[in-house]
């Protein structure tokens, strides 16, 4: 499958994805998706991301379980920026937290633990 | 000032800016900050962005009347993300609806056209 037209990935061929909840409308966590990130996640209902640490395909919650349903996927006005609308299984966040933006910039926690990361992540 | 100690900038001094109606929930836009940008941003109250293409400081909405208010501004996890909560005046997307992110990836339009850009861009 081409790319969709009106795409406009970068020069890394990347494109930055928000997920948000939603139910809640949350902002869930900002990462990035490659061409055949976001086929996998069309073709799944399973939101994908490309790993820019690890380097490879990323299925978010494929070890913790802590998946992402797709109920819809948009894109912004002049194409460099998608928006996955997710089911959020457990919480987004390696921290626990529901939300990757869990804190103020001033420091403030405001965002809701959700499960214990030592239970999840070993 | 100095930078916030856990904000990560990458090479090019950038870090992607979410923006969030405060009220609605809906992700209004992605864009980015320079540490300067966010700076002015806390000082003035109104949302600022660096605008890539034109290479220079962006105070949304100087010119159109669409200021972005900045109720609150939370970082991400691992610091290389922010989200502005926001009161939009206006519409934040230069299309006229209000979010930027007012289509589906299939094409459907899912937007609110809020105003007619054409009598704001002159």
């Amino acid at each position: 499958m081409s790319a969709d037209p009106d795409l406009a990935f970068d020069e890394q061929e990347l494109l930055p994805a928000i997920a948000q909840d939603a139910d809640s409308g949350e902002v869930l966590m900002l990462a990035y998706v490659t061409e055949n990130a976001l086929e996998r996640s069309r073709e799944t209902g399973e939101a994908h991301y490309y790993s820019r640490s690890r380097e490879e395909l990323w299925h978010k919650g494929g070890s913790s379980g802590h998946v992402q349903r797709i109920r819809e996927i948009r894109v912004d006005c002049d194409g460099d920026a998608i928006l996955y609308l997710v089911e959020q299984e457990g919480g987004a966040c390696h921290t626990g937290y529901d939300s990757c933006f869990y804190r103020t910039l001033d420091g403030e926690t405001v965002g809701e633990k959700v499960f214990d990361p030592e239970s999840v992540y070993e």
